[in-house]
């Protein structure tokens, strides 16, 4: 038989792996530097213009910051990265900031961390594709009215990529980047040999007047130190997803410390090459871009709906003669490309983080379990679920949403720099190798010298975004935090209240069983309900019944002595036309006169195999099977009859013809999971 | 404790009912009448005014055909009026139509009555609130903006006060409806005296010319009688909900067919003689309404948004002095309410007729149950949803949804009278007595008449009204008469099969019963499940679990040995980290090798008491335990083991502080119903 949802599952998804498969997804460096780095990578794509954005706001006058404002990112992270090389080595086995600063600072930190670092990975996802879908939209205008189903889909399409498992998103993932590294390269080299040889390109924009919105191009001291330092904030954008690698260390191939450190090295090197190549030129083709497209000067269309191209679009456009010369289009597909693939870091950190909090059960243990690809399916669905609501209620804004961004980067960034000096003071304290000793001392120094700057940082960071949005990102930081301890305090108390404290007094048999038949109709359920129950051989047998319309319990007691059924029957009553309750009272009173003995309750149940079949039985049964699990000393058992519908969803012999010829396993190996439906026979 | 959905559910609708209560619902003529006849009554509301809009097609010059239009209207409501007093003696059993047919002309005439009629119980509703809400928007034309809104709201109130009782519902709506025909008629005299002193009313619409849309006005042979036609079949929207009354037979008080006739010729002459009256005055006082505001010559305001006053409030507000009299609002306030409330008609019938039908085993089961009030909850909670759902897409635009109705009356108009005549022939065929003979022979002669008279009346709707929107009325009785079918075969092959050919034969015992207990750890729920299957004594055990992670598997197998468990443990491979799979394959495997035995198996399980620690355990076990009941020769035991956050629903000992001061009862029987949740211990 085909299965329509499994079939499509198989498509999206691939065949099931088998555990030992998982070994074979490891990484090598040119892959993991797409997987891992397309995030600080592409951040380029964004950041000198976020520092645009900001410095506009008193018209052309403050651009002169542009340069020592990307000199502070270029230097910040030159320190992040050299800090995180000591991380990736003095921590092989993966977790990054978390699991640094849980081991170093303690579990309430470490929560910390966590919380920070999942409100940025779902941040990496929304600002990456929604500046993806703007690079889109700069080289296609006509696609503007489709921003926020563009951007929804790539999130579903990343979903299903990841879903497929790592090995196999790198693959996927691994040209684009590279193809963005070269196009931004080629374009720098090319403009800086243009202004070599005097034909310095001008951007589109560049002949827009920006009318200031505030301090009339008139500000100084603590005031011009501000937007300098907010102009800084919004740049260090670039500095995001640098955690993933530390994070992803067991995804490397061996050596892994020295492999994810030489990657992250690269992707520095890489990352800071590019950034102040399109800033330098930004500056010197006088792009003016605009939180507001009216404060340009000059703007011909409707500047209330139309929307400025990016900086690396006009950038672009200036450099390789026009919008629709082939670079510009190659340059522009690359760098969305890349963008939307940048969300992919954090569908690669985002699963594996959640896998190691439900291991230590902050989160439901769902997110630990491995999908059919051996991916944290659980953590991909939820990521890709509360990235489309975030980029639907923003209407996939990257200006939005980029001020609930960093703010988490900046706190795991400190809290973990401060755990490493922790644990380079542990190293110290016990080691007496003089060669390690001056290693670690070395590394003691690199790590109190970040903690330090990233600690200003996330001070700067939220003293200039605090208002701007960046609250409702702290305020999910909180509510995850709070909600994590809720759920480690929910698993530890069921799991002290289960751990069995002495064998002998906890594996007491009950005295005597009483088995209790429910019946409504004596029909061949029942029946064999009853003689499954009879050849239990429980102490007492009975079988019940609830009257809910006196002429239905005539007949069923009249067919009772025709029948001559050996069990008795008791009739109880209900006034209200309820099953559940007489029943649930009546098995009380049963434990009552006999606390030590156990209760058996037989529900005779049939089995339907279609979902539409459901409706058409009472729920009466499901119901009171559910009450009586909340009832002290009872077993519940269920005694299914399968309908000549059901059996088709599992059994060999009535599976449809041809079934076998087309190579369909006996024993219904292939993975499909038809949804069965137990409807039960209570009417 | 208190329970919020529950205190809800209990200040909605009541306390909950005893069965012997039922009996008291009964209803007397004076209560029968409102409840009953609240539909054909009101709609003399709209009838005149349907008939006026076919007519101004070509702009006033077919007006005069209004009144031989209304004629033909009241002799068919006297035709049809008669024929039902004849059903009413008949069967005073209730079911109406569907009884008569399908006695007289079998099980698929009845059920193409039975999908007619429900369809046209819920036009009624929809046109009834529809149009309620149009007389409250011509008194109050500010909330023209919140037409579904009020619409919506109101279904939504009967439901609930439908859910309260039959008898409750008749106190409520009696006071309207006589209200209505005081007013009706009151306004209807005072028209005709001030006529009689020369000063006949003039409506402000008098004033406006009538674009023709169509014709010039210059119609004539077939085409005018086309036109006729096609009024007359929209005035016949007077004669709906006839039937409510021989369906509701049952609901009065004894001498219940006396009472139900007399009921119904009460009905029809108020209804004839309201509709005469507002007709005529609608000529004389030339009400000029159109379904295109923009063909008013003359019109003020824009004619694209503005809406135009019903025929009544335009009446009403020329007879008794403008539109801000207080009779003005008495009117409008009569018929608002008098519509709304006919709607309740629907809201009786509807629910009443889904439980014949699901006695008939036509609908699912559900629909037979009494709720704790003792109406047929389920009914009506359908019949308001569908509405809600109708009135929104609709826009609760009565001319749109005019045309789905009336089709479905006559089919059952029709059927029902031809059966009638078969039941006629049937007593005479036996009846001896001349006297008893006379009368059927007279009901025959009436019924073979109305039979012609509403079979006509069916043709020309038909002819007139399909294109217009009655196809999709159409449509939905085919699809209700198809579904209908359906889900008595699925109820009849479920019988069959269930039904106990040989008592003997259908009741063996199996031979032995092989105990398989579950287990993923060894805590107290384990320990307790293996306590009760020992209990058991059956006839093999042993304890089965499933190696999913590799070091679990091994710390159990330690735990076993230590605790020096007297029951075997069998460790099941799982290559594919499934648990469902192996575990059902296994038992399969059992009852291969030896087939006449039963193999139960016992989950160990633990209940918690909170919604959200559902999502904090892993689905497996009750997945494992529905795929466990299609396999055959298996019984599924839970063994549940209550957390301490559990009993605390049902547990009296721990019950809130203070509960048996505020008088709950011990034993739970004040219908709280929380949600319990069941956590399956399988991770």
């Amino acid at each position: 038989m085909f299965n329509v949802p499994s079939a499509l599952k198989r498509l999206v998804i691939g065949k099931a792996m088998r555990s030992e498969e998982l070994g074979e997804t490891l990484l090598p460096k040119r892959l993991a530097l797409p997987i891992f780095a397309s995030d600080p990578l592409s951040s380029v794509a964004y950041a000198t213009e976020e520092i645009l954005l900001v410095l506009t706001v008193g018209g052309t006058a403050f651009l002169y910051l542009t340069p020592w404002v990307a000199l502070g990112v270029v230097a910040l992270m030159a320190v992040v990265v050299l800090s995180y090389r000591q991380v990736v080595h003095a921590y092989p086995g993966g977790g990054g900031s978390y699991e640094v600063v849980t081991r170093n600072l303690g579990a309430k930190a470490g929560l910390v961390v966590a919380a920070s670092l999942m409100v940025d990975y779902v941040m990496t996802v929304a600002v990456s594709v929604a500046s993806g879908v703007d690079n889109i939209i700069s080289a296609f205008p006509g696609l503007g009215d489709y921003r926020v189903v563009m951007a929804c889909s790539f999130v579903a399409l990343l979903a299903a990529m990841n879903l497929r498992g790592v090995r196999e998103s790198g693959k996927a993932f691994a040209a684009p980047t590279y193809m963005f590294i070269f196009g931004i390269l080629l374009m720098v080299a090319t403009g800086f040999i243009k202004m070599a040889f005097g034909h310095a390109p001008v951007a589109e924009s560049a002949k827009y007047a920006i009318i200031p919105t505030d301090h009339n191009g008139t500000l100084a001291g603590v005031a011009l130190i501000m937007l300098g330092l907010k102009a800084f904030a919004s740049g260090c954008t670039a500095l995001t997803g640098v955690e993933a690698i530390s994070n992803g260390v067991p995804a490397f191939r061996a050596p892994k410390s020295k492999n994810a450190a030489t990657t992250m090295s690269w992707m520095g090197i890489t990352a800071v090459v590019m950034f102040i190549g399109i800033t330098v030129l930004a500056l010197v083709a006088k792009v003016h871009k605009t939180n507001d497209t009216c404060q340009l000067v000059g703007f011909q269309g409707d500047c209330h709906t139309a929307s400025q191209p990016t900086v690396i679009a006009q950038l672009a456009s200036s450099i390789f003669g026009g919008d629709h010369s082939p670079l510009f289009y190659f340059i522009q597909a690359a760098t969305a490309l890349v963008l939307i693939l940048a969300a992919n870091t954090a569908f690669n950190g985002f699963p594996l983080l959640g896998s190691i909090l439900a291991q230590h059960r902050y989160l439901p243990r769902q997110f630990h379990t491995r999908g059919d690809r051996l991916a944290f399916s659980n953590g991909i669905i939820a990521l890709a679920v509360v990235n489309i609501l975030l980029l639907w209620f923003y209407k996939a804004n990257v200006d939005n949403l980029i001020h609930l961004y960093i703010l988490g980067v900046f706190t795991s960034f400190t809290l973990s720099q401060i755990g490493m000096v922790r644990h380079w003071n542990e190293v110290l304290s016990t080691e007496t190798d003089p060669k390690v000793r001056a290693g670690a001392q070395r590394s003691r120094v690199i790590n109190a010298f970040g903690a330090c700057t990233t600690g200003l940082v996330f001070v700067i960071v939220m003293a200039t975004k605090f208002m701007e949005g960046a609250w409702l990102a702290v305020l999910a930081a909180i509510v995850l935090f709070v909600m994590m301890r809720g759920i480690r305090k929910h698993y530890d108390s069921v799991a002290d209240e289960l751990t069995v404290d002495d064998p002998q007094a906890d594996s007491v048999r009950p005295s005597k069983v009483h088995g209790i038949v429910l019946v409504s109709k004596l029909h061949k359920p029942t029946l064999r309900a009853l003689g499954y129950a009879e050849a239990f051989r429980p102490d007492t047998l009975e079988a019940v019944t609830v009257s809910v319309e006196k002429e239905d319990t005539e007949e069923l007691k009249e067919q009772w002595q025709e029948f001559d059924v050996r069990v008795p029957l008791k009739v109880l009553d209900s006034p209200y036309r309820e099953i559940t309750k007489p029943v649930v009272a009546y098995v009380r009173s049963v434990r009552r006169t006999s606390p030590r003995d156990a209760v058996a309750v037989f529900i005779p149940e049939y089995v339907v195999g279609h979902w539409w079949e459901h409706f058409l039985h009472n729920q009466s049964a499901l119901w009171l099977k559910s009450r009586l699990l909340f009832t002290p000393g009872v077993m519940v058992i269920s005694v299914p009859w399968q309908l000549s519908s059901a059996p088709k969803a599992d059994h060999p012999a009535r599976r449809g013809p041809g079934a076998v010829r087309r190579g369909e396993p006996l024993n219904n190996k292939n993975g499909k999971r038809r949804q069965p439906i137990e409807a039960p026979e209570h009417a």
